[in-house]
Order: structure tokens, then sequence, then C-alpha cells
């Protein structure tokens, strides 16, 4: 691919591809992942890749979860890792909670080469938030060494820490599979994703599903944490506002 | 990726998936190959993973366009070989028509394995398919050594075969780019695509857009073309069949 002009009417979108078959090459993803990403491609263009009403909303109620939360953690895998790193390292910095990777096809190699990219990403993030440079540097990354499992999931991808994901009450879970979205769900958790499949079972599933661009959502839920959030909406509606979200998509669709 | 139960509800498509991984990691695609199929995956989700009847009239449209042909040609690329390449030879076999490789990033490594990967699945093809053995044996695959263009495309996409693209009056090709799909209509062919999005330039400014995943459609056009197809129909309206799978897909999204 060869170099994008920002004057590109698609250049987030192909910013966001160049990211992600870097990633690939890096060893960073699993051989579904662009194929992940190229769902997402998809649904984003029946967005109008652009951020809802509904999904700004769902931002909002997100960060100011994670603002109230005891054990707030940030959970990433590696098409989140290489999406948008650097803003959810900032993002960990203003909530000052930990950061912990959790991979669906876990091997060493991988898991690697992600805390790799993410001790990189961390210098990147205080050059590009110098004023957070400070909390930045104490964020820390989880995911070398869990030592409990997630109930009710087989396998590898049950995996995480007692003092990350395990004991967390509000968790932000970027592209998350269905299953762990459920299971997180189980124990309790207010589970906060970003999917743009509206239909999918982890945005049907969690508390509060943002159907937007991970490269387009974060640092506006960046903006939100840095302004302190809103008041808790105890009645959140996230079927509701998925259901609105489809809506806007529809609309758009039909024009 | 484990193996995959027939009876799974999905299994077409996560049989689909496994065939591009397993394509990718023969090096038979390019970088954003993956990312494109995803792409299409959502659209077919969309779509409810079936064949809509407007897909059926634009299948049988293209199988009566093969099959009145005086120079006809199937033009594939990487998704295309890994998804369908051992039906749409048997395609071949019965229009009696070449296939040619014609790739966007063309390397001289990917187009050697695209058409070592078509000899193998000639022979693939021919125990699939005995009572059209005799035919198989005879399709003619191009692509290794192009020797002119196609007029207002740059770079090496744009080389194509005298006795293949070049010359054909009707084409079909599955999942080709806009620009490459507006140049083939330019030079007064008649186009004949596979697309799962129905809003793509492609799918809007071929002769034919046939709006259905790749590994479900082949096999039907096959049928068709062994069925002998049926009458032209002279006012095909393609937009119009665009917009009643469009709004198909609508209908089922809003229940």
């Amino acid at each position: 691919m060869g170099e994008i002009p920002e004057s590109h009417p698609r250049y987030e979108s192909l910013m966001a591809r160049k990211k992600m078959t870097d990633a690939a090459a890096a060893g960073l993803l699993a051989d579904s992942a662009l194929i992940a990403h190229g769902r997402g491609e998809a649904f984003d263009y029946l967005l109008g890749e652009k951020t809802t009403e509904s999904a700004k909303s769902a931002i909002m109620e997100t960060a100011s979860q994670l603002l109230a939360a005891n054990q707030p953690v940030i959970s990433v895998n590696g098409n989140t890792v290489a999406l948008a790193g650097i803003d959810l390292i900032a993002c960990a910095a203003v909530i000052e909670c930990p950061i912990e990777v959790n991979i669906y096809y876990r091997t060493p190699e991988r898991m690697s080469a992600l805390l790799g990219a993410l001790e990189e990403q961390k210098i990147a993030a205080c050059e590009k938030y110098p004023e957070l440079a400070e909390n930045i540097q104490c964020v820390e990354f989880l995911g070398r060494e869990p030592d409990t499992k997630i109930p009710g999931l087989e396998g590898p991808r049950a995996n995480c820490h007692t003092n990350g994901i395990f004991s967390s009450d509000v968790i932000l879970v970027p592209l998350e599979d269905g299953d762990r979205c459920e299971a997180l769900v189980e124990m309790g958790k207010t589970v906060c994703v970003i999917d743009l499949n509206p239909l999918s079972r982890t945005a049907m599933t969690s508390t509060i599903a943002i159907v937007d661009q991970l490269t387009r959502c974060v640092p506006i839920l960046l903006k939100y944490l840095k302004d302190g959030g809103s008041q808790i909406n105890e009645s959140w509606d996230n079927r509701g506002n998925l259901s609105d979200g489809l809506a806007e998509m529809l609309r758009d669709l039909q024009k």
C-alpha cells in the first residue's frame, strides 16, 4: 500500500487498514484478525464512516463509568493494540488503571510481541500527550503471567490476572468476542465494548456498546475522560441505544 | 481454526474463512485480501448468508451472456482462486473459455503461486465433475505473460493477454476492483461481477452484478450453465436489480 494523502476522502479508513497490515507483518495478529477488521470496515461503511449520536452517548457513558469505577481495567487484543494502542494508554493514564493483554488465540510469541508493542507505544504516548506523561509512565501492562481464569470459558482464552480483569468492576474491552463478553457480564462486571456490528452478540450482551470505529472513538473517549465524564446514567438502555444506532444506519442507507 | 462440524449454522461462512486463511499462508493473497474478505463477510451477514432472488436473476443473466458470447473469459484474483477456483474451472469447461489470472498487486511469486494452485485445482475439478473432465483438461490458464494493457489503467494491474481479457466480449470478474471494472466497461465489454457490497463502485458500474458470496453462487452459476442458461435479457437493469437486492437486505434488517 503506497502513501495515502491526508486529503483522501477515506484517509482514516485507509490508515486503519495500513496499521492492520503492518501489525500482521509484525506478528501481532491472529490469522483471522484481518478478516475481522474487514467486517468492521463494511459496517463502518454503512455507518458513513462517522461517529453517530448514539455512539457519542455510549462513549460518554463509558467515560463516566470508567472514572467512577473502583477497579477499572482496559483489556486489549492484537487489533486493538494495532489500531488504538497509543490513545488507549493515554486513556489508562487518565483513569489510572492497568491495561491487560487478553487474546483469543494465545501463543507466547504473540503475547511477547504485543507487550513489546505496548512498551513502544508508551513512549509514543508520552510524546503525543506530554501533559499526561507522568501518569502514562505509571500505566501497568498485564497479561504475561495470568494467575486465574474467567469462569465459564474453556482453554487459554479464559486466562487472566487477579489484579487486572478478574477483580475489575468496570472493564473496557474493545473488539471483544461474544463468548467472553457474556462470561464477563456473568461475573457481574460493567462491560463496555467497542464493536462496529450493532447486531453482534458482543454488542447485544454488553452493558454499554459503542458502535464506532476504534481509531475514531478512542480519541473522543480520551477527551471525555480528560473532561471528567458526566453523571452515570443508572437506567442506561443498551439495546435501546443500539437500535437508535441501527436506525441511523438504515435511514442513511435508504437515501 | 479447529475442525468445523457440517452441522454448524454458519458452516459455509466459516469454511470460506478457513479457505482464505489457508490461501494467505500459502502466499496466494495480497496483504489486504483478508480485509476484503471480511468486508464481504459483513455484507453477507446482512444478507442473512443466503442467495437472494435478485442474485439468482443476475446469476441466470450472467450464465446466458457467457454462453452466448463470442469470446468469453473468466478473470480471477487470489481471493477468487482460494474461494471458488475448482467450480470456476468447471464453469470455464462448460463455456469453453480460458481463465486469466489478473491481480491488483502483481508479483512474479504470487502469479506463479496462483497458476500453480489452478493447475492443482484442475485435477480436483476433474474428480469433482467427472462428466466434465474432458473439457476441464482443455481449460487454458492465462496471466503469466501478458502482452498488452487495459486502456485507462496505470501500473501492472493494467497488464493482460490479447487472447484473454483484452479481446473478450463477455467477462466474468468475481471480486473486481472498481477502477478496473470501469475500465473494462469502457472497453465495451459485458462485465459480469460478483460482489457482496451492492453499493460498491464495482457493483454499480458493472453490466451485471451478482450480490452473493462466491462459494454459494458459483455452484449455482455452474448449474445454470450446464442447463444451457436462458434467453438474454436485452433490457437488463443492473441498478434496478441492485436496488431490489438492497431492499431485500434492509427488509430483513428491520425485522
